[in-house]
């Protein structure tokens, strides 16, 4: 474990970062301050990048746009591997026809929608189409009410032996400074205990993120896992999950671990990333201008 | 495991008979027909009954009113231990001051406002009186939005270090013959686990509903636990509970578990009850008349 | 949660007293310095005591021996409240009669023998016996060997739809300075997993416990709950039981709480003390002498 | 969910095969009657295949020896996928320089032996060479003294901040036909819960095993999931991961699942394969001779 001051130190050891987004290129304020000269020196370097993110909320192109019009041009829809689309995957592979309940806003269901299967709101399941119903989604905590509807899918579980994809596994996400909120991911475990079936999960620490990320940079060039770093804010999704890939990790301390917090975590997790770094924005000077 | 065809025989072998409550006196659609008859030969043979139930949502005294209006006048307040006032005991012993935040409705707050204490729904926690918020307690998943107080139940118990008090540990319960609702037990057990921290439970398997109803007795006179029988429909719960208090158990079959089932469940969780009988309804010529 | 300098003015509050053993009156090096003077101003004030400690190593004769013989008279063995002693009242009422399979010493069950059971070594169990098991006993992770008995364990529980007893829920305990052992509670909990049934456990921080000291307590005098405190080293067991249980609770910084992080401690479980003081010794210008 | 007949009739559809090994293609008993005319059929269609195991206990070398000699000479060591080579590269890649201690018989350290690194046994680990120990594996359950080796395991992971792997996720295996033994999965996950740390596995549902075998696949020609078939006994792993990793999947009766238990355990579990046969014996005549 390493203590770097610039992040442009790390760029330069790599030829591809996987970055994630929520407290490593953003936070509830916005974009992180200056992100951009990361990205500004990545292309001069002709260094690729992805960002691998667990949200399942919006597509990529949705999800790209959110950077674009906050300034941030670099980061293009081709450039996002999102949980959302393992679970687009798996509905391809997997279902092949009838419903798709799912939990979320339209906006993440018109993502999934893509796959040519018929999704509908668990708040449409009724007794005339439960039995079309294939499988179901956790997509986003928002988007249906909790009351009605997380009853609705305890039961749906219940009555119908089919697939429960969770596409976001985080079990909760800051919403401002002080408060977080309860994430899909949250809600889902809470409903896999009480009917007691195996949900599928997507989403860091597991590999499967990696691995989508990993086989597009192969489609066009071979490349080892030596070449790629993982760069996230918390030790059991991105330093987890990177590590056990097999990458080199950065833990930045932008977001969910705090410096003061870093080394007494990291002891206790066991979870060792492979440089620490104070963010992912490299400094001024790094530009070399 | 002795099945037994009639119940009347198990009153027979005991002094003191404790009932779990919904699936043995009682499920969805009211009482269990005939239940009466039990009462009335407990009566005739001069032997005690408790109702021991995992049920914060109302008082004795309310939970005694809806067993009397379905015509079944035995079962009095003083006969009903319920989760809810192990609560209110332990809000009585440990909580000195300031405000029970609650989820729950109305008559689940009336209850625990007599320990003295100021109770407010969840959704009236603020910033003006956060500070003085001294526990939170799970009464009962209605009489509240899910969506927006589960979230306020998380930041309440991020930033007060406070006990959070689970006074109903049932995960689900049944609605309909075909539907469960998620109960306000599932509900406590996603928020502790997204906060980490430990809260407090009270309900059957636990010990200390069976200590309550047992003190009771022994106020009155001598009474050894050889000679309490503990009937219930969930093995998790009523007969786990009953077996590690050191009691005889009886499993009947009009609730959670089933006839076909019953065996299975049996081997598979190692729980054994004492007996096993259809039902907690007493024969028609059990009566002796 | 109030900072105490000197064990003396929590006596003083309380009319009886509750010890943890370990990491309170002894710790691997043996008694804590001066620890009898706690003892002689609890019976200069006519305060009464209980040990309520997670041991079912021994007969509560031999733990109290282990004092004696290191110039502790005062804990005889009538003060010892253990886990083995909850052990041995579940076979008394639901055993009644077959053979109890162990793993632990000689010692151990010996104390589990009184209860007219006839005991076993797990290492003992044969196709010729196996049928007349009717109960498992986890006492003490030492007398037996680990490769060939824990998977005796897990056959036999596979086998036989039997109860199986923990009579001591700690994972771990401290061995020495630095190094920590595998204890009984730890190697149950993965023979339980692996074989998916319902354990049954006895141990703080469950009621029983404390139960247990209640009632002899009160068989002799009417005493409320509030009169009583416990004393432990740790939040999860002694504070957590403790204060379930609906005492007052004072964590001392002598065993596996240290001083530098119990207040972290305390914020991350949740788990609040009424009290917190460096040691159970009363200091020694405590005793007025 | 379809039920076939004869195995032949799913090898038809697909260009590969995975294959779990033990319940699949041999059990405590040895190889399956007749498991050979599956891979002869399989070489005469011109069809792929791969064994997907978790077993870290042996080199691929010395596991497709046991074939050999056994008779089937079909499973060369280049289609065998262990979790034991998931191992390898993650030593490989993540733990530079140092020793690896080990939990294991010395044929599972040859294994991971060749990746440079120094291995020993963690009997050996000692004051004067725990510093420079990097990482600790969970091999086997064999070829350590349980009782001293799970407790030194336990304090190397509390005093060094290094990753533990565990090369076997499975808690138990099948020994003889009516008992089980303990694997080396469960014994990391108690010592896992016991040291508090996050530690990194390999094996089924894992996807990285699939991915390994996958990328092995399309090192010489394009291929899509599609076109792959995972065969397995255990829900769990081999039908759960199959299912994630987006293959279609065959459960056999052959070996964890029973013909009368197999539809109980789909519903009551939620993992539901594509195929349920029998075994994965092709039928006599289905070699069309």
């Amino acid at each position: 474990m390493t203590r770097i001051d610039n992040f442009k130190s790390i760029i330069d050891k790599y030829e591809v970062v996987f970055f994630d987004a929520f407290g490593v290129l953003k936070n509830y304020g916005g974009l992180l301050p200056s992100i951009e000269r990361t990205f500004s020196y990545l292309a001069e370097q002709g260094k690729e990048y992805y960002i691998v993110t667990n949200d399942a909320s919006r597509s990529p192109v949705q999800l790209a746009e959110s950077y674009t019009t906050k300034g941030l041009t670099a980061i293009t829809p081709d450039r996002i591997i999102s949980s959302g689309m393992l679970t687009k995957e798996y509905l391809d592979l997997k279902v092949n026809d009838g419903i798709v309940a799912y939990l979320g806003t339209p906006d993440s269901a018109h993502y999934i929608d893509s796959s040519g299967l018929h999704t509908l709101p668990i708040s449409e399941v009724n007794e005339s189409n439960i039995d079309r119903v294939n499988a179901l989604v956790f997509l986003d905590d928002e988007g249906f009410d909790w009351g009605r509807d997380l009853n609705k899918s305890v039961n749906l579980m219940r009555k119908r032996t089919i697939p429960a994809i969770v596409a976001n596994t985080d079990h909760a996400y800051p919403l401002t400074k002080h408060d977080v909120s309860i994430a899909i991911g949250g809600l889902a475990s809470m409903i896999e205990k009480i009917v007691g079936k195996e949900f599928i999960r997507f989403g860091k620490p597991d590999s499967q993120m990696f691995m989508f990320a990993y086989d597009l940079l192969r489609e066009r060039r071979p490349i080892s896992k030596r070449d790629i770093v993982m760069v996230g804010d918390t030790l059991q999704t991105d330093i987890l999950g990177g590590n056990k890939f097999g990458l080199d990790t950065v833990l930045v301390l932008s977001g969910n671990t705090q410096a003061k917090d870093a080394e007494n975590r990291i002891t206790a997790t066991g979870i060792v990333p492979t440089y620490i770094c104070d963010s992912a924005v490299v400094e001024a000077g790094g530009l070399g201008f």
